[in-house]
């Protein structure tokens, strides 16, 4: 057993007035807690100047230790992205309240009523990298579902956490709700990564980022986890594809946002379009900078690929590379996603009912897409207002989390003195 | 890293054989899965002297081997037992679909139609104990699911659960069915239990048993897991409950059948009603052998108690024993619950509507009962048909785990050439 698990674990305080502001905010009406998003919004556009200059400061010390492109392009919150999130937090207001629906009454033969409702899970905690607006669409999920959120980011965003904490603790104290509600941890060395893990009574703990972290998240974590965001998206182009309509979809879902986990990965062709499709999807990507890594049969059709490996097939890029396969049906395609898939999103481009309806049918993701684009997978396009990560396991929440993946059910019985065996 | 999960997992082709199974059954109307339940109620009947013989085996080899008198009671499978076990199938073939069913669909402004469905989970295991009859309710529940099961029993209902897998074969061959929806393994050294934990692809594995198999199972396994069974059950006793109806509850939550998760473990009574109460408790329960581990101020009413420990208000007896506390209001008794409670289930008896409000609104369990018997936490009970085990978790199913607990949820878009970015 993990020492952190046997009572000296760092976070134990954290824990306890997080559990104590939880028990608050779950017994406010919808009123209150609609109104601390309403508050955070507006003090995001006051304090929008001062936090865009925190940002500013930690984008300038990660480019100046090296971090990488793609991870300073997460980092940024500039005027505009913040105002983006408050508009994030004024559209999550309008969404129904996630507690305290019921399933409907239930009444046994014997009298007793039975209800089975949706309350809080309790206190959440979410592990994240880059991208600081995570804690603004994170903290608007918990507090709107009555739950408290211990939030760890990544200390290359620092200042600007920091900047978005007090904006929070703001908002809460104008509307008299307790500031231990969203807590940041400040954790230069990981330890409280580490001790977030092992937080005995945490309800549930959301790794979001890389498949590093996730991986070291899921693995060992003795508290409840949900597995979110590693896609390797495959498009299938059918035979009885509309050729435009896969090129536009194809460079949509490759070149769109490549850094994101809904974006394309894999290239699916039958072999039946492929010597039409393939120098067209080239061409079209290549330009763009895209390295591709086909199969024997795809590098017919387009000498310039490099030749795919298993490796390939099971990479999620995040980048201007895709791996290319030509199949001989829907079936080997789906035999493919099976063996290497992320169970994300999947998309297939056909004209043929029956091939889309198979597709559809078969494969094991979050999402499936017939004739669109993958990179819909978000919780933001679907509805949710916002989105706690992209769970790609099946348990509790599949796809984009929003406010009910983090609610649970009690069942409350109305009885009369009712007994079963005596 | 597990030599089981890197590729020589002794149950490799049990999950092979089981994905594919699960393939074709979830291709099926309910009408065909719905006559798989009939079929197997029908063969059940028919074969019950020959099962009723095997269990009468398991039974006898159990008492030469010396196995605890509560052990042996849970292994019988009785004439009357089997029947039982037939109606609870034919209970559920008029249960609603649990999959295919929609949460509406969404018309996103772009045109892309999104509509979440509730698919099978895929392929499930179960490792349980002593009741061979769970073999009978989880695989209906699986069928009716359009999951694939993997069934694991105790070795100390080995004939008895083989008699039921053949029954199975039988019922499946019947419809037409792949025999391998339900498997059933034998495991007598563990061996394949412990594969089951790292079977990589399995998509959930359920211990139903002691929790001396919920903990290994929980912190072993690499697969997910739903915690189910531990059921630490507190009966509070405010100051305004009517004693007659408390005791009855107390008789039936203790006396009811002790070995089971939803009896009563501790008694918690307010001060105000402690001398009045105590007594009538210790009379009613004593003479039925139920022994009393007291706090200092419960034996001031009853000296016949021994001291309790922090041990006993931490024990799940499962057997003729209870732990009792006096405590000033229905703050402490939540306080000592969240402390030592199991999150499964916790009754109140109490006429103020204020206590009784509070109570509900603030035990943090599975399910809540007012003025009534914690032994109706049960899938059969709370209409379920049958259940595969309780939930004691908050993640995905929480209390009796019937059909919907074995689903999980596929969005599935339908577009004409949506894209998001270009």
């Amino acid at each position: 057993m993990n020492n952190s698990e046997v009572g000296d674990n760092p976070l134990q305080s954290v824990l306890l007035r997080a559990r104590q502001a939880q028990v608050e905010v779950a017994r406010v009406p919808l009123q209150e807690r609609n109104r601390v998003l309403m508050e955070m919004a507006a003090v995001l556009r006051q304090a929008s100047p001062d936090i865009d200059l925190a940002n500013q400061e930690d984008v300038q010390s990660a480019k100046d230790s090296g971090l990488a492109e793609t991870l300073v392009k997460r980092l940024y919150l500039t005027n505009a992205k913040i105002e983006g999130l408050a508009r994030s937090l004024e559209a999550l207001v309008g969404l129904a309240d996630p507690i305290g629906r019921g399933q409907g009454r239930t009444v046994l033969a014997n009298g007793l009523a039975l209800e089975t409702i949706r309350v809080p899970l309790g206190v959440i905690g979410l592990i994240f990298e880059s991208r600081p607006g995570v804690a603004v669409e994170a903290g608007g999920l918990a507090v709107k579902s009555g739950n408290a959120i211990i939030l760890r980011g990544g200390k290359e965003a620092k200042r600007s956490i920091q900047a978005l904490a007090d904006a929070w603790r703001k908002a809460l104290e104008r509307v008299g709700l307790p500031r231990d509600l969203i807590q940041c941890l400040d954790d230069p060395d990981r330890r409280l990564a580490e001790a977030l893990m092992h937080l005995h009574g945490l309800d549930l703990l959301i790794p979001r980022g890389g498949r590093g972290l996730i991986e070291t998240v899921v693995h060992h974590a003795t508290v409840p986890v949900i597995e979110t965001g590693i896609g390797n998206c495959h498009l299938y182009v059918d035979g009885s594809a509309d050729l435009d309509m896969a090129l536009h979809i194809l460079a949509d879902g490759k070149l769109g946002n490549p850094s994101v986990c809904n974006a394309l990965e894999t290239l699916l062709v039958h072999r039946q379009v492929a010597p039409a499709f393939l120098p067209l999807a080239h061409q079209r990507l290549a330009k763009e900078g895209v390295v591709f890594h086909g199969d024997l049969e795809s590098r017919q059709w387009v000498s310039a690929m490099l030749p795919a490996t298993d490796e390939d097939y099971a990479e999620e890029y995040l980048g201007l590379e895709i791996a290319v396969k030509v199949v001989a049906d829907v079936n080997e395609a789906l035999k493919h996603i099976a063996q290497y898939g992320s169970n994300h999103s999947e998309a297939i481009v056909a004209d043929s009912y029956a091939v889309g309806q198979t597709f559809l049918d078969e494969v094991d993701a979050a999402a499936v897409y017939w004739n669109a684009s993958t990179r819909f997978t978000d919780g933001f396009e679907f509805g949710l207002g916002a989105e706690v990560g992209i769970s790609t396991q099946k348990l509790h929440a599949r796809g984009p989390m929003g406010l009910e993946a983090l609610t649970t059910w009690k069942t409350i019985a109305y009885g009369s003195g009712q007994t079963r065996d005596l």
